[in-house]
């Protein structure tokens, strides 16, 4: 296969900078336009910031010198946003009106009706709305979204369940790394010895964007699933990966502790979005230690984009209860737009 | 008012360390023994361990010598018991029926029908059960214990509103501090950059403690309330302060933000409980900036005794959602006992 | 004594913020006026900034409407000054033209030839320059300064040395708390599970700065110190607390372990700075624990004013070798401008 | 080349997880036994203890039952030692006597006058001393040991300025990181908001250790190297990878910075220990940016075998400062051992 050129929005950020790092020797992809603010433009990559991620920064980007987030600049036939939302919401659909797949992580146009809101492995099917969104917008590219960070590793369990016995009511309960603050973020003097418990905007997400993604799309329309979530989040001292305890309520006869276990070990993504690059594998890795899961030692499970669940228990005043981890740059951002690039791509969509 | 001698059980632990730093100058009562384990039988209190306060070691404690948590050794009127569960169930009724007043932190004793589980500020009615106690067991002492840690300020900020609106369900996260698993209690290398999803039995604690709390002393015996918890309890890297995430239904037409505001703020200790020497000042301190209870922040608030409330507002599964926190050594656990101790003082029934 | 008005400028930052705690219920300031940016310019103290001390704010404080840091808007008779450096160093010689004594923490005018740089308890007589500045500069106020936060506890502790051995060689390696670089200050994906090994301009400035405090007031000139220093200075993820390593070599006859600490622990400092409301009491706290002194449980020794040495030993390579304790934001900067401001009143400087 | 069979002594506590994870996929090793202590005797490694490295746990490891530390339980032709040094005295010359070779992370015999005190890359020729060791001891096996962890990195960068310009005296201040003291280890009471001033045993080690390594095997015996060390030691909030400040005096004329930098990043090992399959590449990796290396960062470089070296600058009271960083369990321990261990087969020695 020939090699997709694309290119990274918001490349200099925590997101940007995992996009650039999940792209290194990518098999299908090859980044040929690094964007980023005024600030950095002009500048080569690796002058423009200071990279924060473990892994070194990859070579092919560190002579590449930064361009302007506009149409012109930074041409490519697929486009990853790592943009802030305002920015977002002006400029993605100039990148899909001049032809180009913009792969979002931003939150702007997750809510828009014509525009997928995509887990792979979760609604797969959902990416047909493109066709919609299309011929809406005259658009010859297109914009797909990926969920808030929380909610990617919640939802893709609650999939799993949702299909095998319905879920009904959900409660959730984040514990948020700093990472999903981006770079410089959270203060280190608000986060020693303390726990913030609130992250602006993002309980209302977390209550809206699993019910979009779990819903059913029917003659070009997405037919929100009939879930009601509440959710807390608080942000911790863990630099990478979202810890959320969650108890579920089923529609029906509940399920024992042992039948959930089966069911969520046994979850697949459905062909076609199953064997794709940045396919998770496993989907969802089950513990079944008293302690697990636990950010610094599970979120690299399947290179980050596998969900790992844990602590299946009974839960006294719904169903069963849990805990779901997911890496939140990873699964819950650039790797999630990443996957959703491949399912356009195998999709025939591009 | 003459001085009332008092010794600490389990006096070099994490919990022993706080009794003897928060008696230091107490108006009513006077240190006399401080009782540990054989390791430390027979050193000064100031060699015998390593001392993890911020607060210095009270000069009065550093030069007495430990003694065993023996009867004999540990003669006084009250017993502050810090000891482990497992010790404290051996140990504890010997100092009872040698005619002194236990106040225990430890969890043993309970859930025992006849032993009030105590917050003054809550339930200083309970106290009345150490005469049935007294009778039934012929111990001329008694044992009154306080509620695990977590169960402490969630059970404060509960009776408040089921004294108001009358509370059916809670949802409960906690996210709890590292002094609440003894010294040296967790490895640095499990909880840097990482969450620990799981403290062993303590989520059971947290869905019953509150219930005996909260029930009615009916003929000599406890009527547990109505209301059914779930609880998930987490720890996180801070040193001190359990916050807790909680969510409520009420029983009958719910009500709104303001209200519940309103009823937090205003809630008072019956008379009898509201002025003693560890009396919370206030009983709940409300916050309503988006971003708090933070632990660093608000740990500290009325002395570590007050609970503190933030983050109230709509839960769009329940009625009302909150953040709860609460200084776990102080309020829930040391400061505890010996309010517990002020109100058998107070009441009579030395 | 009548109280006499201050101001703080600069009031709102990490630094202003411990003036306005330190300076509650002060026996001799009253704040009548607390200034800073045009941000804050207007709003009430209490909504203008996130209060980020464990300690709570003053009610004193709350309600005071902030004002701009003009000559005009802070009239007082003392200013205590928590500006940026190149702010300071416009600002303040407007203040001390228009008569006001200006306190500073500012680095801006420490190494000025006819400005004190001052430890009270260290070099309480080079107070005396700011009558040759007052001549110099046609002022009827002045500028007084305090030195940065790594070299206050590292000065003191060589001061003892000095007068009683003769210093001449001083290597110091800091590790040093996050409060020193004010709020936000360091982001927390910088200094979790993470050291950052240096810090801007500060090793400079510990090799200079103590040698002005540690020299001689001579005829309206200090002759700086004839010691040489050697520092690297880390910053690492401790709240509040520098922790300097040291090495020293003498000018004479090396002394042995015992002769250190017993000079460190007798060490006074001079009538007329031993008695004010900051003197550090005591002013060098000897601990003599392998393990000791720790930033989380030392640094409020003696309300935060004394510097606190330990594991004094012998150095292979110089003579002695210590580790330094002292807390940055008090004793290292808003503490010691307090303190350098009684001086001045109590030398009848005003 | 056929597989050589090895052993892992001590194979559950934190280095020996290090070794275990190292060993994977080895191209000259495979592991055939896991020996530890009788606690875990029986187990599978998987069951025995907790895992605690972010990598998880290989496959090949996971259902290896636990065998003692006993020569015949542990027959191997190279045993790994991670066991703690009171119990590596006594064990390890019954394996070097038993004619395997002992490639140990233990201090017990790094001061004996035959054995080797090994970083290939430094002093690869001190392996011929294992012959004298066979002499001197009968035996048919051997022991070889790698210095302690703050040794290693700040050895390497030794080595390079030493031969180029001479090296006399060295100050060095470590910033420890949590896994050098195992598992559990440091509490979390004591690291979280604090440094500890001290490690025991560790700045004796630090002032002799690398005098051995880089010393001259001459005639059978090792002449420590003329240089004088100053260490001081203390603990911080790091998982993985020491930072060492370290100021030089040179011999001669002192190099300028620009000479250190070219000599630093110019180094290599001598032929025979430079192209192994755990060679560090590079062996010394310079960083000039002001605020490297950091342990977060840079600690994996060269798969954690590199030496890191920043902030090269002058110094004001010797010549030459500089941080050096270098991974604590791999390059200071299980890496260090597994690299000791090919250069005995490189050699012939096995």
């Amino acid at each position: 296969m020939p090699q997709i050129p694309v290119a990274v929005l918001g490349a200099t950020g925590s997101v940007g900078q995992r996009f650039v790092s999940l792209l290194e020797g990518h098999p299908w992809f090859k980044v040929i336009a690094l964007a980023a603010s005024d600030r950095s433009v002009g500048q080569k990559y690796s002058q423009a910031m200071r990279w924060i991620l473990n892994e070194p920064m990859p070579d092919y980007a560190k002579d590449m010198v930064v361009v302007p987030a506009t149409v012109e600049a930074a041409q490519a036939r697929i486009v990853f946003s790592a943009l802030h939302s305002e920015i977002a919401k002006e400029l993605e659909p100039q990148f899909a009106k001049a032809g180009m797949a913009v792969c979002s992580n931003a939150s702007s146009f997750r809510q828009a009706a014509d525009v997928p809101l995509l887990l792979p492995e979760v609604n797969a099917d959902h990416i047909q709305l493109v066709k919609t969104q299309r011929t809406n917008r005259s658009w010859s590219g297109c914009i797909v979204t990926n969920p808030n960070c929380t909610s990617a590793g919640l939802t893709v369990a609650l999939k799993a369940l949702n299909d095998a016995f319905g879920v009904k009511k959900v409660f959730a309960v984040s514990l948020q790394a700093l990472s999903g603050a981006g770079y410089p973020g959270v203060s280190s003097m608000d986060i020693l010895d303390n726990v913030i418990p609130n992250i602006n905007g993002e309980e209302e997400k977390v209550e809206l964007e699993p019910r979009k993604m779990l819903g059913k799309l029917n003659e070009n329309k997405i037919e929100f699933a009939d879930i009601k979530f509440s959710a807390h989040t608080n942000r911790v001292a863990v630099l990478d990966g979202h810890t959320v305890c969650a108890s579920v309520e089923f529609a029906t006869l509940p399920p024992d502790v042992q039948s959930v276990l089966q069911t969520l070990s046994a979850y697949q993504a459905s062909a076609g979005a199953d064997e794709l690059p940045s396919s998770p594998r496993p989907v969802i890795h089950v513990r079944e230690e008293a302690d697990r899961p636990q950010p610094r030692l599970d979120r690299l499970t399947g290179k980050g984009m596998s969900t790992v669940v844990g602590r299946v228990r009974e839960d006294p005043l719904f169903h069963i209860k849990f805990v779901v981890l997911s890496h939140n740059t990873i699964r819950g951002a650039a790797g999630g737009s990443i996957y959703n690039a491949e399912l356009l791509v195998n999709e025939g969509l591009l």
